[in-house]
């Protein structure tokens, strides 16, 4: 059984948005922040990585949101890197309420990238032994991001800020386009149930980036379509499925 | 002596950027919860305040940089309300490493404002006592923040994520907008060593401001001084003195 890892973390009054709860750059910045402490505490920090000439790049999220945690809040961010094969490398956390009531549960893929020629390269088992993950043959499928159909879009322009310490723009940015398109009425009327995200391409600083959307009004429920485009190239993709606040 | 109040953090990846620096919105974001901790454990947090149809506005910051919080790093946020006189509040922050040197001081001026009227409300004993601040007759000073003579501006719509659970456009997120438009060169060349800012008035979600800027070379520093304007009125305004790295 690979091994997990749990730190307790108190939600603050900047790490939400305005209706009480966390967004989801927060939510993502401090569950990476978790996984990079295991890998610390393993030996398998970012410098260890550096060194074959790698680094790790999430290609996929899929969180499922039960409760969205609240301002003021204590919540235990777990991480467990489940399984991987040639390529891939699945990884799973979950954010839990001090009661042990699971409000957020996020499946992730992650992969190592050579960042000489930023080809994906196959797993290498010195780096991720001490995680003591599951081997597996098969290459988990991913749950279909439907594509828009006919969208709307804002621009938007990466900020300085927007590049973290790793260098380069950290995928939970990617969520402040993605939602902020979608405005004050539907971000204050909806709360997010289900979130597919993959992540194509890296945009960097400077860059003018397009994000598109969609609403679908399903019987019980909101979709959105989302995707973050340049020059007619799609770098970012994501559904929502959303249900009445 | 006014009550000190101290809180230990530790500075995750997410809080800095590519400098490895711990940026502006991170700092304030960390040092205004460390305030709000102080108010809630002597029970003089925002639900008391509120009770008085009253709410704490920041109109001013003065800050000095020794060296920013670096990744990685613990440092301790200290806070204490020092004076206070008819209308104003004086509090100052501290961020120390653990090795107890000073890496940046903030003093900050607080005003209680009505929250229907939205007009300043003069100090509420009931609310200060507790801090156990100085009472003085003086309004103290501040700074003079030198106007633009010459500049240029970049455009930028207030988003969702700008406006904070607290309901409107945290003072934090004003750094976004005032260091963004120096551009990358010029941030990984420079760092800031004195930050003077004052904030005249509230900018609001679905606002398009303005980040006028100038840069002013001195004999051994670099100088820029910032406004964010709206229609021809000013929303805030800074000036920054910079060291090279």
């Amino acid at each position: 059984m690979a091994k997990k890892y749990t730190k307790k973390h108190e939600v603050s009054y900047y790490e939400c948005d305005i209706n009480q709860t966390m967004t989801f750059p927060s939510m993502l910045g401090v569950m990476i922040k978790i996984s990079e402490d295991q890998s610390d505490a393993l030996g398998r920090g970012s410098e260890f990585v550096n060194r074959f000439g790698l680094t790790w790049v999430i290609t996929n999220y899929s969180m499922t949101v039960t409760r969205l945690p609240k301002v003021g809040e204590t919540i235990l961010i777990t991480t467990q890197a489940m399984e991987y094969n040639k390529f891939f490398c699945y990884r799973n956390f979950w954010i839990h309420n001090e009661q042990g009531k699971e409000l957020v549960k996020i499946e992730s893929v992650f992969v190592l990238m050579d960042f000489v020629n930023r080809k994906m390269s196959s797993v290498n088992e010195e780096i991720i032994a001490p995680f003591e993950s599951k081997k597996i043959k098969k290459i988990k499928r991913q749950e279909k991001i439907e594509k828009i159909e006919s969208g709307t879009m804002l621009p938007y322009r990466v900020r300085f800020y927007d590049i973290d310490s790793n260098q380069h723009v950290n995928n939970a940015m990617y969520f402040n386009w993605i939602i902020d398109v979608l405005g004050y009425d539907f971000l204050t009327k909806y709360v997010p149930e289900k979130v597919l995200i993959r992540f194509d391409k890296e945009v960097e600083y400077g860059n003018e980036i397009e994000s598109h959307y969609e609403q679908v009004a399903m019987i019980d429920c909101m979709k959105t379509r989302h995707e973050i485009r340049m020059q007619d190239q799609v770098y970012c993709e994501a559904n929502i499925i959303w249900k009445n606040k």
